[in-house]
């Protein structure tokens, strides 16, 4: 912490500054500018609040230099955090593929679909049964029966489920019935959902937040590995700009910001990231080409019949395609040994 | 909802759109233009969702013309509606004051400010005892303990209540303590806690979303409302873009905007609005000038030990003199009959 | 300026650091902490680049903390300016009042304005006639044969005339014909422009642009001051978000910030600033309450008919009715001596 | 464009919209709904201004359908244009890969970074002789004199030339120096200088504004296509969000949504695009996957004393390094066929 003090600020005000920096226990240093003083704080292991400081008098401005997150950041644990689901590993020296429906509709859809994503040599199926809809006359899944029919799946094609969980009692049924538990972009900071997932023996994916900073995205991926879950897997999946060609902005430059900071693995969500399924498979591409661990694409039968976001999913023979050419892309990034 | 189909369709393409709108049981108008045709939809009384059609082969774009929300659209009911909280009513013909702290921290601290909000003459006193905050290593407040101790100003100043839950425990408890349920910013989304405080006898305040549009906001207020909850109060509290002189940029303009397809009262918030003291009383004024029901005031009698947003706190005293500006404002404002 | 260490920095990188430092004249102080290092600069009477430090071997990350503007700051010139065109004054004890028309459509239309305009009692005129339009098949203004049209209204209503220029041409033109040159909102970071207008004359309207941060608003005035004009005045007119409601998002935090750090007059525009005429009443009265020192208004005699911006006119009669109501609002703000 | 009328809009204003649209030569078509009238115009094969409707008594709102921009759509000209600059085409079955400097700061730097750039098998270098700078305290260019070294590169290693013009008078300069002018962000709306170009003989690189929809951004494109110079192409650099890990935010959908309806090219720029040189390889790399027509790339011998962005290039040999990625890459795009 850096604490930059007014032009016009008193010797008591510095001293002020630096009595409390004693009181919290560490080191105030005096800096001594042409226009003005600032004070600096060393002998913290953690963050110090900036709010601590930026209301004394005198105080211009407090600048934070330690990062908050401490579970999540590459500082004390280097190497990069491989997730097991199943036999998988998500971050590993892998490209992980989940595929899946935007929304469990009926056994018959999701076998449709599982078929597909079998074939293309996936082991993880996503598929969601707890819908979180802007809109409250919006379909707003199956519930448990939808969780029954992914259970089904997993059974009949030997495929691990990835499914989303919304508040307490869905988190119970997920716990009983899948594999990895979904946190979405609207809970992103329901910081009492991230405490109960984070008690669970179910790896994580937590989707990023519409408007939320790398900061507290892994602040919030914080809330579950500080409840004891260490498996936790960061999805992108676009970001609410002015730009209006798109859903979302697929924002992929967080996947090499991930990477220098945290040891937690991040896939990439091109679905939801573009909403359009026609950008689909340019932005999966892409995806990969930066680096993600993993890719996971929304299928559908019929994409004009879905109950929802029928908009951005592409169907069984494109997505068979589409990781063909993942996998090609995968080769050549590894090869080169940027990945 | 218009269905623009693309230049090179097919008569067949749009015979299938004609043949999904005969089969929701609306009726299809094609117009046919120079360059492609249209397909209008006539008969709905409710909005048609657009990705029923946009991904049809030969479609174009799928362009939505009636509102998603309807209990909380002015059209059924052109009434503005006044929620009752104690014997204060939010959106009647006066400018409702809510004064408080960000977070419950202590007895003395909660007195201390009470009493201000006493003497300005507010009728309605919010404090936070269940805090949403990024970092899992922040003060989360002081849980039933900070409810029981607004539960006391409530008995000693004869002031109502208004404070967050976040969760279905934390609702009951609120149920018990308070007055006014708070749904806090990062949980607008957060479907299951608004259907939980929908089935609630208290009136709610619901917060913005940092990255939520007028509809969003809205639809969330809908999910309250459809529950059979009809006392509900919005709140804008900034949102988030790339300014970097406030911590949030205060969107205005949204009030004038509630007021033209909405019922629901409208509050503004310029302590997160702007997350900085010195602007609180300059938004608070502006707030007060563009139309909003009621202003929402963090107070602090010492900013710099707040446990919570101490930067965006004002003194006791400056919230007495700011009160004074915001009366003065508000009597010209509705003396010219713009409110 | 603060350079923060990695914490694997070597010391070899620290004393790197520390000599760049030495070689620019300036004082390097090394704070030794828990984690790493840091290495903090004095003797630096302006802003060093953070991008002098930031790629050298062992940095993680180079804070700065002196502004980089001089002239717009406050720092040496605490007195706020007061801007004269003619006999008014922007910025000084009093609330500017600027009518007129977003682009001069014909002598008619200009003229039943002013009417309103001088009858308002404001002095200032704003037109265009040199329109920057989005589209190239828009109207593109009259270009001089506007400013002859305008310089009509200076002499027959004895109103001065703020008016825009977009290249080195127009800005000769309005030098001729008009008393304020106005750089639109596009424009703000048309280095060249400005500093050609920086040697007029003239004082100068310096629009906001669309997703300009506040160093940079302050910076591009920096560009006009630094060429010896002194005469700028600061508008808001909205900034680009994602919200749609209004057609910018009107961000009067800025005016608060502003007087905060700089000495130069700030006005609002809410026509721009909503594009909404519906709201154009409601945040101008927000403008004046947030303490702007002037507000702009777009009004045509027939907003229908409009061949630029129609949508955000208000009507003669509307403007003479909300200039009563600023004024109003003015009095109040100022009586109570926060303006 | 669809006239959507307010559900209570009288008979009459409903007879003018009508009446208006034949005013215009085009044909109104009513579409009388359960709730509310809309009005569909036929006949215009261009889009008609919203703001014509918008105003009229009785009219909720005005949806444009058609695009206005019509010379960069690829409805008249499915064909995708190939931009020739030199021998190289920019937009034809091949990656452009444009490597160079952002500031010409001295003949060693430019000569040192050319022969990397020629090296690498790229035909067109890029370097700035005149710098758009956010403060006027900045390295501005070295003018001419920086137009003089690049044509000495130009002749020396046999390399095309991109290069930026900010006003009229460095057009001219920049015409008599080199082969390709480039507008940068900041002038994308300088509508007087995008005219200019549209006159000029060479090709233009057009980069997105930092705010700019695609609708926008194809209309400024529109405007150099509209003066005559058919050799245009675009150029993706990062928009301005909220998020802070990277200095702009990459959007690479774009390209998709450029390549949909557009036949113009369309070229990454991740070093401006990201503003951090450790993200750049990635960005790179995923602009190749996503389908871009070409990656321009910012090299400097030494960054650490860059005179301008230095934080964003990248060292020679990480250049060279970073080409070859690129080309495998794209052979497995192109080779899967979807580029």
């Amino acid at each position: 912490m850096l604490i930059v003090m007014k032009a016009d600020a008193l010797d008591s005000d510095v001293e002020r500054v630096a009595e409390k920096i004693n009181n919290l226990g560490f080191q105030p240093h005096k800096i001594v500018g042409v226009n003005r003083t600032a004070v600096c704080i060393t002998g913290n292991q953690e963050a110090v609040d900036p709010a601590d400081f930026s209301n004394l008098p005198g105080v211009s401005e407090a600048i934070s230099i330690t990062k908050p997150y401490k579970l999540s950041s590459n500082k004390n644990q280097p190497q990069r955090t491989a997730v097991k689901v199943g036999e998988t590993e998500i971050g590993g020296d892998n490209l992980t593929i989940i595929g899946g429906v935007c929304a469990v509709e009926s056994r018959e859809q999701v076998f449709a679909v599982a078929e597909s994503v079998k074939r293309s040599g996936a082991k993880l199926f996503r598929g969601g049964a707890f819908k979180p809809r802007t809109s409250p006359y919006a379909f707003q899944g199956l519930g448990e029966e939808g969780l029954q029919i992914l259970s089904e799946v997993r059974r009949e094609f030997d495929l691990k489920i990835v499914t989303e969980a919304i508040d307490e009692k869905s988190v119970e049924m997920v716990e009983n019935y899948a594999d990895m538990i979904q946190i979405g972009t609207r809970n992103m900071q329901n910081f009492a959902l991230l405490k109960r997932v984070g008690k669970s023996n179910l790896p994580v994916l937590l989707k990023r937040g519409m408007s939320a900073t790398l900061e507290e995205f892994l602040l919030s991926a914080e809330y579950i590995l500080s409840e004891g879950n260490e498996q936790v897997v960061l999805c992108e999946r676009g970001i609410r700009t002015f730009a209006n060609h798109a859903r979302n902005t697929l924002d992929l430059s967080i996947i090499p910001a991930v990477k220098k900071v945290s040891h937690l693995p991040i896939i990439v969500d091109p679905s939801h990231g573009t909403g359009k399924s026609y950008m689909v498979g340019a932005l999966a591409r892409a995806g990969v080409a930066v680096g993600a661990d993993g890719i996971l694409i929304e299928i559908h039968p019929s994409p004009e019949d879905a109950l929802s976001d029928g908009a951005q999913a592409i169907l069984p023979e494109e997505y068979l395609e589409l990781v063909g050419q993942l996998k090609a892309v995968y080769e050549v990034i590894s090869a080169v040994g940027v990945s």
